[in-house]
């Protein structure tokens, strides 16, 4: 398997030049990439702007709400990249067009695949550990399940601060952790929170991680931080 | 209708008197209210903690999950407390045990009601505006719709800030704001932003806001800042 799960949050010239760099690499030898925008509203204009992203790889984005048949181009598809945008809205549109299998049947088979925020919560067990707003209800929040374990993108640890003017203000809602540990009483799937502008490369039995730090999170241990060139078994524990 | 919902953060002495002298507002003449604490995992030191926070309160807590039946008990009830946690494990146990309906009923016929944070989600026409993680999946993301409206809890303007030892770090996930843009390419209801530490008082007709500050929500509108003392019609049009 070859897969790349992003944490997003590319917002800087160096995160963004790595996520090229990574996505580059796992779509290696393919040239036509299905790209499914629908963690966004706006299919058109999010395929416009991740073509304008990926100009400079030496792959071409193909948009699969263009497709006649989804189901055709998940089968025919050399490579799959899942963008980032609204889960809830993703995983119900996923289920609704009964995609879900397919994918996960091609990535399994080897086609390479890269998600990136909303993207990395679908490639999981479920998409329980997104960070997004349930705007729409999804009829399952099961995801792909092409790795073992749960992603929480854009992780920070500690909580929130906020400006108000130059006054920084303390947050006092629920800390990642804290929301991991809700999780975790339902749940005993473990869960990395990644931090922003890192990514995991899944090759079926090892993940590594890339560009920068993580947290694990596993029922009944303490938290453990992980650097970049880390490299997990599908429980989470450190090889 | 005798409605207070409160944002939570309560985190400071003042925020917490001013939220004892609301619930003390709303609950007056009643003795005993009625504590919902599906919002959390573990009921009873859930009530043990309310019960602390509330004792110099002129009121007593009963938890419902002491009930021999809870529908009697939202029947018999005085007034009605539903504490902050987690809202899908909230809605997901309202859904499942069938007493939206009855908690509905009895609020719209005048029985005091105080939500604070979850308990504000849920008493809105959904929870879809919700911060919380999706860990559990709801039959139903359908609140009480004892106010005609969304709150947002916890909103603060802005990108998100965290702290690595002395730095000041730069989040790029989502603002509050742009979550909200999305809840509204989806559904038309307006959304208010509570931030912490800020209440509003609901009489069926208009709500008045206390303690703090806020954010409006409209589809197709700038959005709108208003403070403490803000009056607003069921639309969260001032007045």
């Amino acid at each position: 398997m070859k897969v790349l799960l992003g944490s997003g949050g590319i917002g800087t010239e160096e995160r963004r030049k790595l996520c090229m760099d990574e996505m580059s690499r796992t779509f290696e030898g393919v040239s036509k990439v299905l790209f499914i925008p629908y963690a966004s509203n706006d299919h058109d204009s999010y395929l416009e702007g991740a073509k304008r992203f990926t100009s400079g790889a030496p792959f071409d984005l193909v948009g699969i709400h263009d497709a006649e048949d989804e189901l055709d181009a998940i089968k025919e598809a050399e490579g799959i990249y899942v963008g980032g945008g609204n889960s809830f809205l993703l995983v119900r549109d996923l289920h609704e067009k009964g995609l879900v299998e397919a994918i996960r049947d091609k990535v399994l088979h080897g086609t390479p695949y890269v998600g990136i925020s909303a993207g990395s919560n679908v490639a999981c067990p479920t998409m329980m550990t997104t960070n997004d707003m349930p705007v729409v209800l999804p009829s399952s929040f099961h995801g792909f399940g092409i790795v073992p374990f749960q992603i929480n993108p854009h992780y920070h640890p500690g909580s929130i601060l906020w400006k108000e003017g130059d006054e920084i203000i303390h947050h006092f809602g629920e800390t990642r952790a804290r929301r991991i540990a809700e999780f975790h009483q339902h749940n005993q799937v473990p869960v990395i929170g990644l931090f922003e502008g890192s990514f995991l490369r899944w090759d079926g039995a090892l993940a590594t991680l890339v560009g920068g730090a993580a947290e694990i999170f596993s029922v009944g241990d303490t938290p453990l931080r992980v650097e970049h060139g880390a490299m997990l078994d599908g429980s989470l524990t450190p090889r």
